[in-house]
Formats: C-alpha cells, structure tokens, sequence
C-alpha cells in the first residue's frame, strides 16, 4: 500500500526534465548542447578547487553547525561590507544547502498554510512548485515591458483586488530568471517601503548577484534589515554542482530557521562551506568568466532575433535569453523535444516560467561558452531552414 | 516587516545545540570529546576520498539529474542484490541530500496536512520536527523492552485508540537511533502486513544498517515493494558532511517525487555522488571501523552502568547508548550543559527523543575513537564523584 499525497502534484521542473534527456543522450554518444539548465561552462574556482582539495587530504568532512561554519558566515559578512559597503552581523547569516534550501525555509519560517505569497510570472518554477508544496498560496503576478518586468507596489494593489486576498509575503528576484530584469535600488526601496507598510514580509532572490551587465545591481540589505535575502554560489561563483548558497535575515528569524535546519537539512556540506569560504576570494576569474557572459549576451541578442526569436524582455542580468517562439511554434514544450532530438540542442520550454503565456515562450541560457552558442546557433539555423 | 510562521515553532535539536556549543568551546581551544551526535570519528573511506580527488581535478562539478546519477544509482541496486539478495530496478532508486531530504520528500510526497503519522518514542527527533512542520499530525508510539523497543500492530492500534484516529503512515527505524534497537525480519514482515491490510504506508529507516551488532538486520525491501526505504552514507560509510544518502520507492511514487525533488533540491551534491559509487566498495575499511564502533559499544555497556548510568535500552546497532540518568539528575538538559562546561563532555539530553520521559535520560554516541570513550568516561567518573 503507497499512498500518494495530494500536494505532491506540482508541475515538474521541465528545465530538469531536459537535463535528464540531455544527460541520456550525451550518455549514449550524442553530441549534446546544453542551454537548459543555469549552469556555468566554467568550473569552480581554482582557489575553490584548491580548498576542496586540502580539506579532502585530511579526509574528515564532517557535520557542521546548522547555520554554517562560523568561517564561511564571517567571510559573508566580509562579502557584504565589501561589495555593498553594509555592515551585517555574521550571525544574521544563514549557510543553506543551495539556494534551493534558503527557499524552502524562508518559505515555511515566514508563511503558514494558506498565506498568499507573490511571485512574479514568468518567474523561477521551483518558487511555484515549493510555495505549492508547502500548502501556500501562490499568486502570479504578471509582469512586462511596462513595469520594466518587475514587481511594483501598484501590480501588487492589483494582483491582490483580483484574487480577493492580501498578501503575507512578496519574493523578488533581481537580476531575474528568466526574464533578465534587473531591479534598480530605487524602485526596489519603494518595494520595501510598501511591503513595510502593508505587513508584507520581502524575499530578496539574490542569486545571480555579480552576473548583471545592464542596470543597478542593489542588494535589500542596503535599504534595510527586514527583508529575507537568498543567494548563492552557483551562478557567479560557478558552483552549481556544490549545493551551497546562503541567507541573511531579520535577528528574530535566526533561531526559527535555526530549529527548521537542524531538522530539515543538519547542515550543508561541509567540503562546499570550505571551498565558498575560498571562491569569495577569486574576484579575477569570477570577473573573467563574466565576461565571458557578457559576450554571449551580446551575441545571442544579435543573433536570435535573427532566427525569429523576438527577445521578450530585457537581458540586464544573469545569463539567460527568454524569447518568443510563436512564428515557429505555439507549442514550446514539444518545440524543445524536438529540437533536442533532431539537433542536440536543449532549451527550456517557457511552461517551466509561465503557465499562462510559456507556450509560446523559450529560454536559452547563455552559461555555457561562446563556441557552444555559437554551435547551437548554427544548429538551430540549419534545422530551421 | 517579518512575520514568523507559527509552523516554524518546532523544538530545536537539541543534539545539533550542543553540536554549535562544542564548536565553540573547540574554536575557544577547550579538549572537547564529542558524543553528542551521531558522527563516525573515522574518515570517509580512502576509495571515496580518492574519488573526489580525481573529480576535483576535472574541476566541473555541476547539476545532476533530480533522481541522482545513474552510476549511483546503479550501484545502489548492486548493493540491494549482494548485501540483500534482492533484484531491484535502478529507476526505483531516488539519490538524496541526505537521509533528511528523503525523509522531507518522503512526507511530503505521501501525506497531506493533517494525515496522521505514528513514530516511536524514544525516537530521532528530526522525525517529529519535520513531520510537524509539514503539517502533519505525530502520533508517538511509546516503545519498551515488552516489544523490544520497537513498533508492533498491538501497540499501533492502541495508539490510534487512544488518539481516536486513523494513521496515513508509520515510520520504523531499525537498527534505531536512540536505543539501537534492530527489528528481526520476522518482527519487520508483520509490522508491513498489518501496514497493508490497513491501507498505512509504511517509511523504513535503514540508515544505520552495516552496524548491527546483534539481531537480525533486515530490510524492508526483502519483505516486499510497498515501503519506502530510506537509506544514508554518513553512518556505515562515514561520510555525515558530505550530505548524501538514498530512498528505494515504489514505481508509482519515482514521477511525483522527482518532481518535488527538482523544486526543492535540484539535485544532490554530485561531488558526494561520485565519492558514494566508491565508498560502496570500501568493505574492508568500512569493517575495520564497524569493528570498532562494536568494541566501543562493549566498553560503554559494561562501564556505563558503573558511572550509575543504566543502559535504557538494547544497542543491538546504531551507534549509541540510551542510558538513565536520574541517579545525578532530573534534567538531563541542564545536566548535558554542564558536563559539556565542566568537563568539555558533549551528549545529547533525552528530550530530544523522548519530548515524555527525556529529561531522565541521556544518548551518548559512540562513534568516535576508543580513546575518546576512555577519555570521556574518565572526565565523567571523576566530575561525579
């Protein structure tokens, strides 16, 4: 006898899911590009690397603290007066097993089952996915042009008349996935400004930090201490793989997320707190592969259009390309499988950000290096003619 | 603005407490000897350190599928045929962060809030925490020497009586944490059965197997394909940071967890996944430490009681020793706290286990070295006299 819960019926993460292709095609043989899934072309950081190493040569790689190793936190806090000119207790400071487990316990140290919760749309799927887990209330906001693709106090007044609820909890990502958007400090102080006054509690999505071309690139933390802000080394640190990320949170949330971790998680892995505590140091290779991004940009912004994939928003930051795909498909989601399977080339179909629009939309990440974009493209080319 | 979920109100682990608090007074340069949590004090096995070694050099740690890599999950159902004697299909294995995210997918996956989920008590507190943070209603099942500390049909249906309820699941561990109990074959095959009959879904804790002492280490698989198995490499194969275990599940639960997976984790750490395929093959190390751990666990059996610690339960397995001792104290919390100040002695107060008749009961792990338990029972026979 196996029960299936009810909640446990999200949406897959279709980026995963062609990851999962991908992995089996490259397993037997073919000759896979990947643009699909976040993630760098560029290894770790060398000093990272090195890190890793020393650590493994003593061999025991153990638990650590629930909230991190005080090492890390401290080296984080170090982070923040650095890059942002704040200072931060290093005990605000919550080491998490990715970013994926920031969400996971911002979402249930913050919301009980049944607060609503905004997120903007199109937007990261795992936000849907785990608000929905949880027992929340996920309410989509769509963003555009208009707005610069971003969440404003107004598309907040109006999200909450339309679905007859108010809000306990907004999540912000800048810059953003998929759409690029990079959030001014500006207009995101008034986003607090507002969430401050309605009792809203903010969640700053932080994670592609480092990774913005266009734009001013601010962190909550510089306009306050109330906001929930996630980050990560996977994007710009080029850790994916390490499954390590980090918080900073209001005093009153340390001890509740505390409890929640000790539970949920023990701790992170101890060889990724090690090699974090390095990779914060590896400021000119970091820069190198950004820049290395930054040419992808430039040339996907060129050349996709080209392809007849119009550009849907803005690519400030973070490295993917979301673009329309309506003159060759109204089905992005078989769009990708085929493509996978003719060409060897995976995408994201637009569903993963979008349930009402994504059909028509697709998500190129532009992680990987030049000659793999430059590959892909060609290959699309062809495949399209 | 921060609201704190009322959700997040779990009690903390109190193990993990200590755990920061032993950090502490290390980093303050204090002789602290650790037996407060369940953490081999050998490293992982060389073949798994040299793994990572030889990962690292490749340098490109990256995502993998949600599911865990199919070399691991392969070898996964390699181990089921040599070490069980049971064919199981690879597709049925799920890799995880950790048993903590099996067990968080776990409940997830099978329960919706307000579903009824019995545990034993004494039991890992984790269980209780997560399982409350979900939503879900705990009912604790007290355990004792009558049953061999271990769940039974009898003492279910007395539970569901006397909570005037139906339970959705039952979580079973064997060998258990804290009181080592290994549940026989016999025992385990009609515990499932009665599970069937009364359409309960049934969570088997395998975490600690290889480190059954006495008694008959079965697992669930070897009885049938209804229960969700849930396994780990940080206990017989050392590897606690390195954050990686495994669930074998039913075929129509891998598509529904996979999906919760992809959300809430991405995917386990993948340098811990290469370093598992390897420690699976580490028999001999992994036994000379098994031997171990056996001849520390006939030192504490025979000593602890001389300190006027009687052992509370059998330590058949697992790594620890359930002892009373409400001969010194009547709150084992505070006692815990200052053994650990007055003689840098770290273990667990029972209330992490037993929220009922904890505070007159400690765990001491047994985990580490020889030469640590010698050194911490003297600390203790001489701050007690």
């Amino acid at each position: 006898m196996v029960t299936i819960s009810k909640r446990s019926a999200v949406e897959p993460f279709h980026a995963m899911d062609v990851l999962a292709e991908a992995t089996r095609r490259r397993q037997a043989g073919q000759p896979v590009i990947s643009m699909a899934v976040g993630q760098p072309g560029h290894p770790a950081p060398q000093a990272a690397l090195a890190a890793a190493r020393t650590a493994l040569e003593h061999g025991r790689i153990g638990y650590t603290d629930a909230l991190g190793t005080g090492e890390l936190r401290q080296a984080l806090a170090c982070y923040y007066q650095r890059r942002h000119g704040v200072a931060v207790d290093a005990g605000r400071i919550i080491v998490t097993t990715g970013s994926s487990a920031a969400f996971n316990l911002a979402f249930l140290g913050l919301f009980d089952a049944g607060d609503a919760v905004a997120i903007a749309r199109p937007g990261y799927p795992a936000y849907r996915n785990i608000l929905k887990a949880l027992g929340l209330t996920v309410v989509e906001v769509p963003v555009n042009a208009g707005t610069h693709f971003t969440l404003t106090p107004e598309s907040l007044e109006n999200a909450q008349r339309q679905a007859g609820l108010r809000l306990k909890g907004v999540l912000l990502a800048s810059p953003a996935n998929p759409t690029g958007t990079v959030t001014g400090k500006a207009q995101l102080a008034e986003l607090a400004r507002y969430c401050e006054d309605e009792g809203i509690s903010l969640i700053s999505d932080e994670i592609y930090h480092g990774l913005t071309f266009s734009g001013d690139e601010a962190s909550a933390l510089e306009i306050g201490d109330h906001a929930v802000i996630i980050n990560s080394f996977s994007k710009y640190y080029c850790m994916t793989g390490w499954r390590i990320g980090w918080m900073v949170v209001p005093p009153e949330l340390v001890r509740p997320l505390e409890c929640l971790a000790q539970s949920l998680y023990i701790s992170a892995p101890e060889l990724s707190q090690i090699a974090a505590v390095a990779a914060l140091s590896a400021g000119e290779e970091l820069e190198h592969y950004k820049a290395s991004c930054r040419a992808n940009r430039d040339y996907l912004m060129e050349r996709l259009p080209t392809l007849g994939f119009p550009l849907l928003s803005p690519m400030d930051g973070a490295f993917y390309a979301y673009v329309d795909v309506s003159r060759h498909t109204n089905d992005s989601m078989a769009f990708a499988r085929e493509m996978l399977s003719a060409i060897d080339v995976a995408a994201t179909p637009g569903l993963d950000f979008d349930p009402v629009e994504g059909h028509r939309a697709m998500r190129f990440s532009y992680a990987g290096t030049m000659a793999e974009m430059v590959e892909a493209l060609d290959r699309i080319e062809r495949w399209l003619k």
